[in-house]
């Protein structure tokens, strides 16, 4: 796989590039890219046909054929994604500066992190999210989609380089791995040095091989094990509103709620609530809870598991200590929630709970770029290191110190 | 080695309860922590005999021995590092708040990591940093050093447990691993979900292993192999100067000079200059220098190396850009300098150089916590994500979100 290796050079060389164009230049090229997008949807949608054809014929389902398809507003809904992208704030170049007492001047400024790797398996859209939040914060990136999107990935990625190329900013700023082997995804992996990041964007299987294989620092997304914990004095409808939309509302998203947890004292009011708003969601309830309502028995897997389905683990826990445990048992740290009226239990809950978003009285779907006010998002890192949470263009920075003397010593 | 992943389980249940500790607790813990050495000194100074007489046995150098030496003004020393932490100011607990228009109140805090692992080589006085620094941050940590200091810090270990029991702290909130079999190294770097950073001290091959093997977040530290570049209209003495001091006032630390740049129009003067200041180093320098100095051919593998001795690699470079380019391929993005008049160059040179720390006209040696005004550090960060340069407490602690709302829904 030299090639990847070589692939990954040219576009860590356009990088140091990127690295010093200004706002201004960064700015005008993220528009000629939005432009260019939108002049070659025509080229884009037909190479996007034999991706769908390709699905179909191996018989892929009507959702997922629906998220890989593109048209002329789906292309011009990317391009508008990278002209928001464009007006954003940047930055880079931001941070502090301090004097020293023996007159050193120490600035600590935000600098691009280089060339950052990511690994998808999803719609189309992220090939060009992914571009422009990396060439906002003067990154270049290397992207390696999935297999089911490669004509369509190819064709605009193609776009995004004739638009660099005519910015005068060298076109490997965003290079694509024209190959969905598996063997390309590893040898990634396996850049340290070359890559400055990689962030891996799909389902739990991606993740866990990224985080087992890789020498490149790595940041996880989007695994969310996400839970509810319905306190003892909680306000049944304000907790059952809550907990329907969690579930509920787009149970394909990773800060959906995949488990309930309600205490014992509250349990024989709330769960026949539960039961009967939740008419579409299969409910897996541990015996305590299958003695109130009629529910599929859980087992142990139940309590580990993202459904991402409309299937809810239910489980009575006999205080807010049991359902702190549980939940830094199980979950995947991305968010929980604790529904209560009783300001020490809030403050109990979120201090103890170890997650990136941990909620009061809201629903877990909240934990969202645009939802948090950071304007865009890379991903929801269930990371603790660098970035947590929704992952916005300061997560694609980094420090970097630049000190100034007159002929300092020590 | 089931054992270190129950080690690691019990300090990890531990760090729950010193996350939730007050200031004025961990304070209070950190000063019994002191007390704890300096009454301990006498059995720590018996058990640090033991390494020496090792180490004697096994002929280890004169230096060494000094480095691993333990009495009772050094063991006060470390006591008093550990009130220094205490009286650092806490990184915990600050953070931002913003309501959203919706009317939901999202905080971003700072809390600490969680468990904290260090592998390390070093003196034994990092066993009672690193412990101080991570309950100072609110985290647990388990330690594993190397087979000779085993003894030395078992004892100080024991003390420093002794006093958080003391203090009503979960005793494994400072966990040690009594053995320093290669594995027991191997199985920490697998420990993923449970560690929740390891930081490597010491050497580049343990470095190196850790960033190939650990499935755990890394930041790596200490690896400097640290060069100067002499600009073409530098002033010489101070040139010589500067050069001086990264080089000799402390070769064997990651921060000192390891390779001397030379413009190509200032080396006849410069270079002779160098030769007569540095008369007890061995300069290593390329076919050009070798024809203006007695020098020592220097061969691929001298821009490469950290010597961490009275080396120097010389190499005479035609351009600012080659001067960055020879830089950025060899570099381990530690501490890199510019020697010039001219702001231009070292505006130039400090946004392209891809390191921590970029000087101007001030010696490498000042990447240090202390220097840098962070007042104690857990190590020099080569690595970009998290943590950059010298880790001061803040590197220790992470975000979380804490979300509150009435009710809300999306």
């Amino acid at each position: 796989m030299a090639h990847i290796l070589s692939l990954a050079e040219q576009a860590k060389a356009a990088s140091r590039h990127t690295a010093v164009l200004s706002e201004g230049q960064i700015n005008a090229a993220l528009e000629e890219m939005a432009r260019s997008l939108t002049e070659s949807a025509d080229g884009i949608i037909s190479d996007n046909l034999k991706d769908l054809e390709f699905a179909k014929s191996v018989g892929i389902k009507t959702s997922m054929l629906d998220r890989l398809m593109l048209d002329k507003p789906r292309i011009d809904g990317m391009a508008n994604g990278i002209r928001k992208v464009a007006a954003l704030p940047s930055p880079l170049g931001g941070g502090t500066v301090s004097r020293r007492p023996n007159g050193l001047i120490i600035e600590r400024v935000r600098v691009p992190l280089g060339l950052v790797g990511v690994i998808y398996e999803s719609r189309p859209n992220v090939t060009s999210d992914v571009a422009a939040l990396c060439l906002k914060t003067g990154n270049a990136c290397l992207l390696r989609g999935g297999k089911e999107a490669l004509n369509s990935n190819r064709a605009i990625v193609r776009a995004l380089r004739a638009a660099l190329t005519k910015s005068g900013i060298p076109e490997d700023a965003v290079s694509f791995v024209d190959d969905t082997a598996r063997e390309t995804a590893n040898e990634m992996m396996k850049l340290h040095g070359t890559i400055d990041l990689l962030i891996p964007r799909g389902g739990a299987a991606l993740i866990k091989a990224v985080v087992e294989n890789s020498n490149v620092p790595v940041i996880e997304t989007g695994a969310g094990n996400c839970h509810l914990y319905a306190h003892s004095d909680c306000e049944p409808d304000m907790a059952v509103s809550i907990i329907k939309n969690a579930k509920c509302s787009r149970p394909s998203v990773c800060n959906a709620a995949e488990t309930l947890l309600v205490h014992r004292d509250t349990a024989g009011k709330l769960l026949p609530m539960v039961k009967a708003a939740l008419d579409n969601v299969e409910l897996r309830g541990c015996a305590e809870t299958a003695a109130i309502i009629d529910v599929v028995p859980a087992t142990a897997e139940d309590w580990e598991t993202e459904y991402n389905d409309f299937i809810l683990a239910v489980k009575i826990v006999g205080t807010i200590d049991e359902a702190v445990e549980h939940i830094n048992k199980y979950s995947t740290n991305h968010s929980e929630g604790i529904i209560t009226r009783d300001l020490n239990a809030a403050r109990y809950f979120t201090a103890r709970v170890d997650s990136a978003a941990v909620y009061v009285n809201a629903s877990t779907r909240f934990t969202d770029g645009e939802e948090f006010g950071l304007g865009a998002e890379i991903g929801i890192s269930t990371a603790k290191l660098h970035a947590r949470g929704p992952m916005g263009l300061e997560a694609l920075t980094c420090d970097k110190y630049i000190v100034t003397g007159d002929g300092h010593i020590r």
